[in-house]
């Protein structure tokens, strides 16, 4: 009972790549063996790329640092964040698969309220091969679990649900605070266990953390762009905060679900509030116009892919929010840049340049 | 620690009724009696009027019968179910407190996971005097209790909440599944407990369920209107699902909030699905045309009181739902006569009849 769950047959053992951005060696792996062994790892070194990253024996993975990223993306590569999680976007563009799971490098196997070790990739997978039901509130949470279905009163033409985009996981132990809550709250620690996962409803944006996130790349892939953060840049730690918001929208728009919840993983330390302080505090008063923003954003009918939504999101990001600083005239012309980026190792086949012209899942 | 927790001075004791409609004698109170003691109840017997209904020793009750309904309301009683539990609305416009919690006679005290009994009605008043967050998700669940917080990314604006006006709680053992789901999946238990509130985001629409359900009475009490159902009527058990769907549109209106979640209440006997079947057909393909027209709905700037909002609503109802079916043109006009009697019997103080003119808390 007390034992971790390892399928026999990975899911999705070829069809998912596991994204983790570091600039340290990858101990924590050892701790994830059970679990992420059998996937490939795409690991994205960031800062000094002179600096050698270990990766414990037995994994099977590709490391890409700054050198690489900049011979890969040539002039482009002004895209991707340096000195800033926020590169770990370059791995989902690198990716031949189907779905992207990412990870922080300070993030453990969690433990479930019995004491078994929580396989967080395989909740996440399970997350994202079942449906979302994002047009109406199931109270039992995500019908499609073992053990629950949809209550009296939701109507039968939407228990079908839609395709799942985003699939978000939480975090034991230390929680994602931001810089003032971390200096108000340091000894705030994260053990409540909430066995739920519930679709976040159309029309609502939420703050998706990157630091335990799985996703559908065919899908969404383009519009996971976290932006431009850290080195030489005015702000930090908004990288997936940025691409919740941009994502959610666009789900919204194309009728896809993002899923929070489940699975846990176990957060192991807080980083420094004051460094953190820093890096935020330009994005706690810009977050005050950029959430207004992205509620009332709405894409026209014409906008059929996802690269078209960004690029349509980029030009109303320039036009509206270019006057709340000029920072983000820059970050429209990298979310152009990007999707160039992103065509340029991803050629939109016929079939799935537009995801009006087949079955959406 | 497994000892049920029954505060020393009850919460809102003398600011809250229990309202429970029955066909039986009460003695399901009996398991209810650390919590519910302190508070006074007001019972709608439904049903047969000449039949007495026994309710167990040390409690303080009002009992209503059909002919005291009648009495009370002369020829607007017609906008009261008959043989319905829709009924019990009665009870929440003949009382005068600022909170109502109602449950159902087949609903038992249910266990959290440590094997403690667990104080429904206490979970719900937290819930009810704790704000709530329609605007924007909180990850971490409800952000103001223990432990919990607003994670990174959550605009500080937002963080006052606002005023919450409905807590809906959960079910453990039998789950509230309609006619065809029970009939599909009799074995059907719901066992996941799942430790969250959560306020359901605004432009949402859920199915509220009016087994074990809290209100602020002061707040949003003329809008829980549950509907014709029952006897003369061609349906049945979507009483609480038209009140929900109506509440939620004025609380959406007037900035207000709905939580759902805790508590669970133990549901002790799946009615019979066959009987239900034939209460809920109509409603079953009805609710495909409700469920748009409520999430399409919205109400016009001076609509600035619940009354108003309700009056607007009807108007609505009358004008789009009567083509569906001429039940919802009765339906509109009991929704009139149920405001008419509301004012009536709760005479709009000058302070209170206007949201707009005073705090909203």
């Amino acid at each position: 009972m007390a034992q971790a769950s390892v399928p026999s047959t990975p899911l999705l053992k070829d069809e998912l790549d596991i994204v983790i951005p570091t600039i340290r060696n990858l101990d924590f792996l050892e701790m994830w063996r059970p679990f992420f062994q059998p996937y490939h790892l795409i690991i994205v070194q960031d800062g000094d790329p002179t600096k050698v990253i270990k990766v414990p024996e037995g994994f099977d993975y590709e490391l890409y640092n700054r050198n690489d990223i900049n011979r890969i993306l040539g002039p482009k590569a002004s895209c991707i964040s340096f000195k800033d999680s926020a590169c770990r976007c370059f791995g989902y563009m690198v990716s031949k698969k189907k779905y992207i799971y990412t990870i922080d490098d300070d993030c453990f196997v969690a433990k479930d309220p019995s004491g078994k070790d929580i396989n967080a990739l395989e909740q996440h997978i399970k997350n994202l091969l079942s449906p979302s039901t994002p047009f109406f509130f199931n109270t039992l949470y995500d019908p499609y679990r073992d053990g629950a279905d949809f209550v009296r009163g939701y109507p039968f033409s939407l228990r079908e649900g839609v395709p799942t985009a985003v699939s978000h996981g939480l975090w034991l132990n230390i929680p994602d605070y931001d810089a003032p809550t971390q200096l108000v709250k340091p000894l705030e620690r994260n053990t409540r266990f909430v066995d739920a996962v519930l679709t976040i409803p159309k029309g609502t944006l939420f703050p998706m953390c990157g630091m335990n996130l799985g996703f559908n790349r065919e899908l969404i892939g383009p519009a996971m762009y976290f932006g431009l953060m850290g080195d030489g840049q005015p702000i930090g730690r908004y990288d997936d905060m940025w691409a919740g918001w941009c994502m959610k929208v666009i789900c919204d728009h194309l009728g896809w679900g993002v899923k929070t919840g489940l699975p846990y993983i176990w957060h192991s330390k807080a980083s420094n509030p004051f460094v953190n302080l820093k890096k935020e505090y330009k994005g706690i008063y810009w977050q005050e116009e950029l959430i207004p923003f992205f509620q009332s954003a709405t894409l026209p009918k014409d906008c059929t892919s996802v690269q078209k939504c960004y690029i349509e999101l980029s030009k109303q990001v320039r036009a509206k929010l270019g006057k709340v600083d000029e920072y983000f005239i820059k970050l429209a012309d990298a979310m152009v840049t990007w999707i160039e980026a992103w065509d340029e190792l991803n050629p939109p086949s016929e079939a799935s340049a537009d995801v009006t012209n087949g079955p959406a899942k």
